[in-house]
């Protein structure tokens, strides 16, 4: 980003909304683990969710997908809102210190003014969005403000800023929820995989271990699946089958949802 | 309410957090018809949700609790967030028509100051909150803006104030969803009543008829009923069985969820 400092302070507080924020949820799949993209503050040891404000002219839906490609390089991300964080103490949660943290890396770092750091310390009502990407087609960068923009396992997440760490849990369990009607797959599998590569999926998104002929079973019953020709050269003869999602039938159940059709 | 109109002005411009609002989608079922709770305008012809603002201090989770109190009478009622409404025009809404009628209410009757006009003119962020109540153990009341607070049936609502008829039916998709993996019913139905009331509930809330046999047998298999003896006297040999819930197999359920059991 080519801005200055000074163009932070006036793009933010005479053009966004007072009080409101976005905050983006980009997860990904890889080596059987669930990540997220998420990026560090320069020079503090700080890390958060790329997040951002909106325009006083700016629908919020349009807002999450320019604040994420703002922050992080990614384009065209299809983000779904899942949840508006409003408790009255999270702009303070952990914050004392993070807070003065905060001055001194923005005074310090981009000379923003006083008017920015009165703006920011208010109470912020923040809007979570979600998407799910698929890793080797990112190429994530940090913006001016961040050091690092880089994907984290899940499983062993740094503390981060705020009530980022609730946010992720809650965007979590939106997934969860989720899996009971609708299929996933698509943008975090390589294109061809095993059913053990599907239920190592699934097992990371419930974080518990599945039953293998049982989920199997269901999976296949689903009908949006492609099975591929065993290639016969002796070893491989014992090889597992390869699918690929079958991408008509995948997006009508995308569509018309898995669930208890009555 | 006992509040003079002064008070509400500095209760919210000075009180409140701007620019942000909720809205709340009451819901009820009755004579097989899905209804909400709706505030008609004093001396307009203008109806809308009961709606209101957050408090500098307060959670917004709470906030929805005390607006529904205050604008309907509804005590502690259960309320689940469902979306945040942000697009940049919904104050604008077929609103020039409706500010006006506004300015005219709230100056005339209630004597609020400009500057109360001026911080409710500005553009607002709505989150959502639905509940789904028993309308036989309610007795709305309007407050002190309002002239009625009334059930009305969902499938011919009046044309609403700004957004709110599309705040209505994106509470709708989600429970429409919602019913992909949870059950319905608890508040809705009476405590007993027939597979045909149940059915009637669910084609009242997909908005589309269903197939009785298929419909039964898979609900029955859900395990959540405990079904009532008939009474032998004759005629009634033929009227159809009386089930309820059975409240702990029905709240296990809830927890667990129906959907796609891995």
């Amino acid at each position: 980003m080519s801005q200055t400092p000074n163009d932070l302070t006036s793009q933010l507080v005479d053009n966004c909304l007072p009080g409101n924020s976005i905050d983006c949820v980009i997860l990904g799949y890889d080596e059987q683990q669930l990540k997220i993209l998420l990026l560090k503050w320069k020079h503090e040891d700080m890390w958060c969710l790329p997040g951002g404000f909106i325009r006083k002219d700016e629908d919020m839906n349009q807002a999450a997908q320019r604040i994420l490609e703002m922050r992080t390089g990614l384009k065209s991300v299809f983000l779904n809102q899942f949840y508006t964080f409003a408790s009255a103490k999270r702009s303070k949660l952990n914050t004392e210190v993070q807070l003065t943290r905060m001055d001194h890396i923005l005074k310090g770092l981009h000379g923003v003014d006083d008017r920015f750091i009165d703006w920011i310390k208010e109470r912020f009502i923040t809007t979570g969005y979600f998407a799910l990407v698929d890793i080797r087609k990112t190429s994530p960068h940090p913006d001016v403000l961040s050091e690092k923009c880089e994907w984290k396992t899940i499983s062993s997440l740094p503390e981060l800023m705020m009530d980022h760490n609730e946010i992720i849990v809650k965007a979590l369990e939106h997934l969860r929820i989720q899996l009971n009607y609708l299929p996933i797959g698509m943008s975090l599998l390589p294109q061809k995989f095993t059913m053990r590569d599907l239920q190592k999926l699934y097992e990371a998104f419930l974080n518990t271990p599945l039953e293998r002929s049982n989920f199997q079973r269901k999976m296949l019953k689903l009908g949006i699946f492609v099975r591929h020709e065993k290639h016969l050269t002796g070893a491989a003869n014992k090889a597992p089958y390869l699918y690929s999602f079958d991408i008509p039938k995948y997006n009508e159940l995308l569509e018309k949802g898995i669930g208890f059709a009555y």
